[in-house]
C-alpha cells in the first residue's frame, strides 16, 4: 500500500468519455457531464472530457450539445486506443454488443444500461472486461434511479440473499395501476400510456415481460452469485390480464401487480420468474404506484429491506449511469478497476413445474348441482388444497340459455404443475364455459 | 491497465482480520467469518484468516469461537504490522480512536460500525486512512441493514441530492411506536424497550438524540460533500413527548416519529436535525414500526428514493460490517483502497433559527373570552401563519376552580426564530397555564 498525496484534478489530463446513444437518458447524461462539470472534477478528482457522441441519424436536435461531438460512426468511436470510459445507453443486442466488446478491447471501461444485452450475453461482456482489466457497472440496467445493483453486488455481498420480490418495469406497473384506479381495460391503459410516454409504441418488450425478465436475470446472479440468463426466467405478461380479474383481486382485497420473484431453496437451487400475480393490498409492494419501482431482499443476517423509487425516465436512469460514471472513473484516476462479478456458486435451476405458490384460479361454469363438488374434487385429486371460493353469478349474455357462474378459488401453497395439472382437466370437464384463468397470488 | 489472470484463492496467503469487540454485532461478524468461510472466500478471491478478537475482559462466555483468539491488550493487536483488516464494533471515543488510528498507521483497513466516533472525528481519520492508503469503511455506523451509506457515498455520487429525512434510530422508533399503539407514557414504554433489548440500561444516547445526530452527521456529509460534525446537530430527544402529543397527534391525522432531517437551500447551504416531529398517518414513514429505520433521499435526476430495513441488532448490524468487510478484502487483494472522503464543497450550515418547516403549538389557556383572539395575534406579530386551530376543555384537576382549555395551532411554513419567538410571549402571558409545548411537522 502506499501513501498517497493528494493530487491537484487540474494537473491530471482529463479522461476521455465516449457516448454511445442520445436519446432520453443519453441527452440528460450528456447535459450533467457538461453542465455539473466543477462538481464532477472534485468528485472524481479528475476532469472528464466528452469527445463523441454516436448517434443513428446526424440530422437531429443537438439540444444544446456542441454538434462536433457528434458522430453516425459508432464503429470509429469506440476503436478509438484513447477512451477511458464507454457510456452505452443505446441498448439492443447488435450491433451494441460488438461496439461494447471492441471498447472493451481498446481498453475502455464501460457504463451501460443495457438490461437486454447483459441478461443474454452478460458472461461473454464480464469475461472481456475482466481479462482486460476494466470496469463493466450496469446499475441503470434494473429498476431506474433505485441503487440495488450496487447493493446486491457490494453491499449484501457477506449476507446470504434468500428471496427479491418486486416491481421492476414502470411500463406495466402504470398500465395495471390505471386499471385498477380507472376500470379501464388492457387495451384502453396501454393506450394511455403510450400517450404519456410511459409505453413505447412497440411495447412488447414491457408487456409481454421481457423487460422484466432480463432485469431478474441480472438482479439473481447477482443476488446468488450464479449465471442466470434471460432465457432461464419463467416469463408472462400482462397482455391476458382483464379488468374482470381486477374486480375479482378488489374483492379478495388484493391487487394485481407484474412481479419478478427470485428464490433460493434450501438445497441451494434458485427459481426466477415474471409474471403477474394478486397481491395483498395491504402489502408495502401494493401501494407502489405509477411508473414507480419497489424491490424486496431478504436475507440470512439482514432480514427485510425494502428499496423504492422511479423506475424510468430520463433522468432517473441518468442518475444511476452518472453514479456508475463517477465510480468508473474514480478507479481509471487510480488506475484500477472495481471487482468483476461473482459467480461461482453453479447452482441448479428449479424448473417453473417444481415451483410452490398460491394460485387464484377462475372458471365461468354452468350453474348446475354437482359442479362444485366436481370442482373441487379436481382439486383435491392433485394435491392442491383449497383456501377459499367465490362464487357468483356471470354477467348474461344474449342469446345464452345456461345459467353461468364464475367460480373463484383461491388455494394454498402449491406445486406448479399440479396446480397446471388442475386447469387442464378443469378445461375438459362438461360444466366448463370458455378457458380457466389462473393467476399467481404473491405476499399473502 | 493490466490484463488479469483469474487467480486461484487457495494459493493467496490469506488475508489476517482483527476484530475489536465481541458484543451482540461481534460475536455475529466473527461466526459469519467462520462458518461462511467456503462463500466469503469464494467472493473475495482469497481466505480470510480471524487473527485475534479483543475484548475487555477474558473471563467470558467464548460462545463457540476459539478461546485463543481472545485477548484483551487492544492495543497490542492493532500494533501489529500483519494486519489487513480491523474490524471495529466496540464502539465509544477513547481508547477507540487511539485502537482505530494505530492500527490505520500499521496499515490495516478499517471496518467500522462507530457513528459517534466518526460524527465527532471522522476528519482526523479518514484523513489518516487516506494518507496511509488504506480503506475505511462504515455502512453499519448508520441504519443497521441498510444500505444507505453505499449508496450516498457512490451510487448517488454523480447527482445532486437536496434532501434526506428518515428514521434512523431503532429504539426511539420503537418506544413512540408502542406509545401510538398501546397508549403507554414514555416512561413505561421505554421501560418496555428495554425489557425486550430495544434499549440499553443507560438509554441516553438514544432517547436524547445523541445517536440520531452522529448518523444525521454521517448522512449530511456524504450527501452534500462537506463536512459536518455530530456538534453542528441541531437536536432534541424524545423525552419530552407525552402520551397527550400522541392523542393529539392521532386526532390531527398524524403520528410522532422521531425524524432525521437533512437539507439544502438554494444557496447550497445544509441545515441538519434531529428531533420528534408529527409526520401525516398517510406519509410512508408514518407505517414504519417497531425497530426498523427508513430513509428517504429525494435529489435532482433520481427523484425520491425510499430505503427500509432493520435498523439495529446484532445479525443486520454484522450484515452492513459483512458487505464492507468483502469489499475491504477484494481491495486488498487487488492491492488497492477504495476513494476516500469527498468533502470539497465547504458548504455554509444554517443556523437552527433560520429553518423553515411546520409547527404544531400545544399551550394550556385559562378558558375566557379574548384569549383565542391574543394567542392568534401573537402568531400574527410574529409572521407565524396558523393553519388550523383545535381547541378542547382540558381535562380538570382536583383542586383548580378555573376552567382550561387547550389550544393547539397548527401553522404553515414558519422560521423557527419566529415561532420560538411565539413560544416565548405566549409563555410569558397570564392567560397561559404551564409549558408551551411544540412539536415540528414534517412531511406535510
Amino acid at each position: 500500500m502506499n501513501r498517497l498525496e493528494p493530487v491537484d484534478p487540474a494537473k491530471l489530463a482529463p479522461l476521455k468519455v465516449a457516448l454511445l446513444g442520445c436519446g432520453v437518458v443519453g441527452s440528460q447524461v450528456a447535459r450533467v457531464i457538461t453542465e455539473q462539470a466543477e462538481d464532477l472534477t472534485n468528485r472524481i478528482g479528475c476532469r472528464l472530457e466528452l469527445v463523441g457522441i454516436a448517434v443513428r441519424n446526424l440530422d437531429r436536435d443537438f439540444g444544446g450539445l456542441d454538434p462536433e461531438l457528434f458522430t453516425d460512426d459508432a464503429k470509429a468511436l469506440v476503436s478509438r486506443d484513447d477512451l477511458d470510459i464507454v457510456i452505452e445507453v443505446v441498448g439492443g443486442i447488435e450491433p451494441t454488443r460488438e461496439l461494447v466488446l471492441t471498447a472493451i478491447d481498446h481498453g475502455a471501461s464501460i457504463v451501460t444500461a443495457n438490461k437486454a444485452l447483459l441478461a443474454q450475453d452478460g458472461e461473454a461482456l464480464f469475461t472481456a472486461a475482466e481479462s482486460r482489466g476494466v470496469d463493466l457497472y450496469f446499475e441503470a440496467a434494473v429498476a431506474g434511479a433505485i441503487p440495488i445493483v450496487r447493493p446486491l453486488r457490494e453491499s449484501l455481498v457477506g449476507d446470504e440473499i434468500t428471496t427479491v420480490m418486486g416491481i421492476v418495469n414502470g411500463t406495466t406497473n402504470y398500465i395495471l395501476d390505471q386499471m385498477t384506479t380507472t376500470g379501464a381495460d388492457f387495451d384502453d391503459a396501454l393506450a394511455e400510456a403510450q400517450r404519456l410516454g410511459y409505453a413505447e409504441a412497440d411495447p412488447t418488450a414491457d408487456v409481454e415481460g421481457y423487460d422484466a425478465a432480463a432485469k431478474a436475470a441480472i438482479m439473481a446472479t447477482l443476488a446468488f452469485h450464479t449465471r442466470v440468463r434471460g432465457a432461464d426466467v419463467y416469463r408472462e405478461g400482462i397482455t391476458s390480464v382483464t379488468s374482470n380479474d381486477i374486480v375479482l383481486a378488489r374483492k379478495l382485497g388484493c391487487v394485481v401487480k407484474m412481479l419478478a420473484v427470485l428464490k433460493t431453496d434450501v438445497q441451494g437451487a434458485v427459481s426466477v420468474r415474471v409474471h403477474p400475480a394478486l397481491v395483498p393490498s395491504s402489502h408495502p409492494l401494493a401501494s407502489v404506484g405509477g411508473a414507480y419501482n419497489a424491490i424486496f431482499v431478504e436475507s440470512r443476517d439482514a432480514g427485510r429491506l425494502m428499496f423504492m423509487g422511479p423506475g424510468a425516465g430520463g433522468s432517473p436512469t441518468a442518475s444511476a449511469v452518472m453514479g456508475d460514471l463517477v465510480t468508473v472513473a474514480r478507479n481509471r484516476v487510480r488506475g484500477v478497476a472495481g471487482p468483476g462479478e461473482s459467480v461461482y456458486a453453479q447452482r441448479a435451476m428449479t424448473p417453473m413445474g417444481e415451483v410452490e405458490t398460491r394460485y387464484l384460479v377462475r372458471i365461468n361454469v354452468v350453474d348446475e348441482p354437482g359442479v362444485l363438488a366436481a370442482a373441487a374434487a379436481i382439486f383435491a385429486n392433485h394435491n392442491v388444497s383449497v383456501q377459499t371460493v367465490d362464487q357468483s353469478p356471470a354477467v348474461a349474455r344474449d342469446g345464452e340459455d345456461e345459467e353461468i357462474a364464475v367460480l373463484a378459488m383461491m388455494t394454498h401453497q402449491a406445486r406448479e404443475s399440479d396446480l397446471q395439472a388442475v386447469v387442464r382437466e378443469l378445461e375438459e370437464r362438461s360444466f366448463t364455459r370458455g378457458t380457466v384463468e389462473v393467476l399467481r397470488v404473491e405476499g399473502k
